[in-house]
């Protein structure tokens, strides 16, 4: 199969963006209204078709003069002349003004002939019928002159202009009311699998359904880009509906993205339908992640097909698409998406191919920003909100070394750092005090992870629940205690008393992973257990069924527990609580919140610390929470 | 009148600022689609309902077996197993995989029973019936667990949190179409004036109308703060209409924004409604622009008057509006719309009053951002598009100094600085010119203030036309040149011959400011005739009627030729021609493009010598053009 082919001579990353930049994604002109231009580009030149004012405009509330019937006019020696009429913003004067003569006038009206200056009303004194100047003008005082600030047949815009609000209002004051705008690339966008199913819908998890996922993430960031984002259904195996959704796509947009049809059948239909109707540029890229990365032609529109994961689509999706998204709508390169920052820990790479690495932010309070590699695999969906950006990092570049300055794409101009980013045990109170902050973010890798890596200075906090097993130098934040346990069915059936039954009968149990606190301190009770009947730990741990079976967040056991897919789980009062469940007690744990020692005073740690402070209310809605004494 | 009485007592802005933010603005929650989430603030914290993945999800392309099975396995040694049967991704399996058993998957298929492990096709051979495993794996291999992503009842995103393409992605894996999100502050926008007429309509000059600027410059600016704008008619002197609007927008507003209604009888109208119906909180703030801003409350709505002059309209609006706005919305503080710059001339100001400086920006080519004021009366909104963002500068300080670091708030994030700034002559094959370039910037002072903003250092490039009075150092980017003289009506209907004819005959000219360079070729001309005549210049210009009068646009005294305002024009040929009117030549003059010798090496520069080194089209489409020798 070509395919596979392709793969062994992989192209360099820069080539294939020069490849997208060159496709031609439609540079058309379209007409909108001034109210919809917001954002727009503008396509060609607008010259100013009238004068900026139309008339001489008086700039002052006062009176229209002859300048020189003023000469020589001050304080002590006002200068009196015939109050001859008046003449107010929007109406056209109905006098001239003469020698020895004054109109009131209003800021904005139009200059009565024979005036060529206006006095503003704090100069003069007035009974009615004459006023008398207490100032002397020199021509054009008090006046903007026709054309002064705009000039008819003057250059007013050219092509290219971004229309903000500042330009709305020249173009307002223009009398434009339509403007020619540069087109936004129309991209189609085509998500792959049999396996998806529509945001919204029913998801059968036994028939290994999920849900899609690239589509209105690709959807967004097309826009974003400031492209027209089109949706197609999503296409499955049925290869026939596949190629004439391609083809269907092709038809109405200037690009057409699809995502996931990287498998050999899939590939398959691309390829056909690709080398039927257009063209093939390349196949296969330098890069890591998006390696089979597919760019071509189908009639007179472009094609890139994107990697399946999440992440890998939009990364791919930022660093080699947006760029020619932009450039065909006209907007400049993104520069506000892109952010400079220092490696927070040192990350090593050898594959010999580019890497565009999903990087983390955190500022350190200092007005420095730190940079963190985002190390999940790329079919996690979390690293989608986990990662800000990403390194591009040359393929020869083996290591990067800590401190070492990175620029960062930003997956969107909107993305900011965290104001706080913590790390560490995963926790139902601590969800609600999260709450009640800024945009945190808080990492629920489990309490080890959290103070390994606060040990390593990236987070702002860590959590840490149960007995911390090295000691850390932070600053103590507080904290908040929770009764943990064996979660059971409700009403407790099997008549579970404690650990001990766990080990002494048929109970499947499904336990936490070593980074959490609760394993912690169960593998501890564990062990008191062993002790007290005089064998050890891992004699015990062998007779508990499931001991081994372990998943990552606080809730999942006791949800296992409610579905009937285990007896047992190590959990929370709370959670069972929430749930409906039978909780058995078996301990009470510290949960620490535990501050870099270098960012105590960073405003969203001091946020935190107040928080912290005054959470009385979310531990007395728990059950099982207490003050930590 | 209450109004006058409260100026003297200006308020403090920063009292003014805290005054608008305390406002209430609204703060509910709407539910949105998905796909029109993107930009919006999340409301609530959402939890995963779901495990993400919902089932033991196999991540490469290979065959589910038990790890047990293949423990010691190798290239050498491999391991066979007997297949069984097949999964693809989107279905249920059919089997389960038993003691010495393999099945076929799929990346993305559901692993079955009795399987926990996945070993890449890469690492196997197969005949159809059986399989032979090369490697040993451990448990988890190839399997990516269920909830091991998103774990059911795991908190995914928090209010505040801001949608775009990625937090869009992570809801689409939790199968969320819909979220509850910020609702946007309505605000509607009042234009005054009895003057005022919508973009697009026709306008009558002579009765003093001009365009409304603020009410798109305004909606604009609202919409790119995160506010809804709501657009009301204007009103004019009908107090009883502007009453009514007031009560209607505050019905429907949670912020009522009028502009231009700070004359003494429009604010008595506001006055009377806010006394009425609400609050008023502050009238008269110590800031310039904009010292009479009204602050209120309309019923349950907010009320801010805001200056009708739109430079100062929007920078009141950013200043003191916007942030009450993003807050209200749920939005940072507008970081991406403020930089860093430093001050490319002194400032001097002392009016003890905070100053909003309306500034633009010029790179330096060097990673330096200069900002320079921008000193146009605020009447003007070519300053609109002159000004790139503001600098507060504060009451206590009497002088910026060159050099001097300052924060410019930018009109909206999208404010670029141009790719490269000119200063000097307007000309027809300029404007062409700067058509081929990407936002560029030209500021048409004339050939005089071009060269004296050169010799401080602030512009790229300058254009002068004519003779250069005091020598500049630059670098000399060429140019081209220009037949200028008098345009008349079209036929020559007076048979003007040359200057002369102006100075013994009756015909009015209109002229051009002393800033242009076809003016100090006309001054030359003019003195050469002096002495000619044996007389000398003075005599000869009050003898040409209109002399005095000037224009500052090339185009201008062109155009007041063909509406019979003038009987003759300083301009050029190529004006006359393109305006079907009659010329008479009195010299041709070169038009010389001088860049700055400290930024001749930056792009936009380069890329404007290269454009000038290509305009022979331009020069040849223009009558009286041509390169120069």
């Amino acid at each position: 199969m070509s395919a596979r082919k392709e793969f062994r001579d992989l192209v360099d990353p820069a080539v294939a963006r020069e490849t997208i930049a060159a496709l031609d994604l439609g540079r058309g002109t379209e007409q909108v209204d001034l109210a919809s231009a917001r954002g727009r580009v503008l396509a060609d030149r607008i010259d100013a078709a009238i004068d900026v004012p139309g008339f001489d405009r008086a700039t002052v509330d006062g009176y229209a003069v002859r300048a020189q019937d003023t000469f020589g006019a001050d304080e002590a020696d006002p200068v009196p002349l015939d109050l001859v009429g008046e003449v107010h913003a929007g109406e056209a004067p109905a006098i001239a003004v003469g020698d020895g003569e004054a109109v009131e006038i209003s800021t904005g009206a139009v200059l009565p002939e024979g005036a060529d200056a206006v006095v503003m009303v704090e100069r003069t004194d007035s009974d009615g019928d004459a006023v008398e100047v207490r100032t002397g003008l020199a021509p054009g005082d008090g006046v903007m002159a026709a054309g002064s600030d705009v000039a008819a047949g003057a250059r007013a815009l050219g092509p290219g202009n971004r229309l903000t609000a500042r330009e709305i209002g020249l173009l307002s004051a223009l009398g434009v009311d339509a403007v020619p705008v540069r087109t936004r690339p129309r991209v189609g966008i085509i998500s792959t699998g049999d396996e998806l199913v529509r945001p919204g819908g029913g998801i059968d998890h036994a028939a290994g359904q999920i849900y899609d996922v690239n589509t209105h993430t690709i959807e967004a960031a097309v826009a974003e880009a400031g492209g027209e984002p089109v949706v197609y259904p999503h296409v499955g195996d049925d290869y026939a509906a596949m190629e004439q959704t391609l083809k269907d796509a092709a038809d109405s947009c200037d690009l057409v993205l699809s995502s996931g049809s990287t498998s050999a059948s899939a590939v398959d239909v691309v390829y056909r339908v690709v080398e039927e109707r257009g063209e093939l540029l390349l196949h296969g890229v330098a890069v890591k992640p998006g390696k089979p990365m597919l760019v071509g032609r189908i009639d007179d529109s472009a094609y890139v097909g994107l990697p399946g994961y999440p992440v890998s689509a939009l990364t791919i999706f930022r660093w080699f698409v947006t760029p020619a998204i932009r450039s065909a709508a006209g907007l400049p390169p993104a520069e506000a998406a892109s952010v400079s920052g220092e490696m927070a820990v040192g990350e090593r790479y050898a594959e010999g191919r580019l890497r565009l690495m999903p990087v983390g932010l955190v500022e350190t309070g200092r007005g420095q920003t730190l940079v963190y590699p985002v190390d999940k695999g790329s079919g996690a969906t979390t690293s989608l909100v986990e990662a800000d950006g990403l390194v591009a990092v040359d393929p020869d570049r083996e290591y990067l070394a800590a401190g070492e300055r990175v620029d960062v794409q930003l997956f969107s101009a909107d993305v900011r750092p965290p104001s706080v980013l913590g790390l560490g045990e995963d926790d139902p109170a601590l969800s609600r005090l999260l709450d009640r902050l800024d945009r945190p973010r808080f990492l629920p890798f489990g309490s080890r992870e959290g103070v390994r890596r606060l040990r390593d200075g990236v987070p702002d906090f860590a959590v840490a629940a149960g007995p911390i097993e090295r000691e850390v130098a932070a600053v103590d934040l507080g904290g908040w205690t929770r009764e943990w346990g064996l979660v059971v069915p409700s009403g407790n059936p099997e008549d579970v008393a404690g650990l001990a039954d766990l080990v002494d009968r048929e109970l499947a149990l499904l336990n936490r992973d070593r980074a959490s606190g609760l394993r912690t301190d169960l593998d501890r009770a564990v062990s008191d257990l062993a002790e007290e009947r005089g064998t050890d730990r891992g004699t015990v741990e062998r007779s508990i069924d499931g001991y081994g079976r372990t998943v990552k967040a606080h809730e999942s056991p006791a949800r296992a527990v409610a579905d009937g897919r285990a007896d047992a789980g190590l959990g929370l009062r709370a959670s069972a609580d929430a749930l409906g469940l039978g909780f058995v007690s078996v301990g009470t744990q510290d949960v620490r919140v535990l501050a870099n020692p270098d960012r105590a005073e960073k405003s969203g740690v001091v946020a935190l610390r107040e928080e912290i402070d005054q959470m009385d209310d979310i531990l007395s809605g728990l059950t099982g929470y207490g003050t930590m004494s």
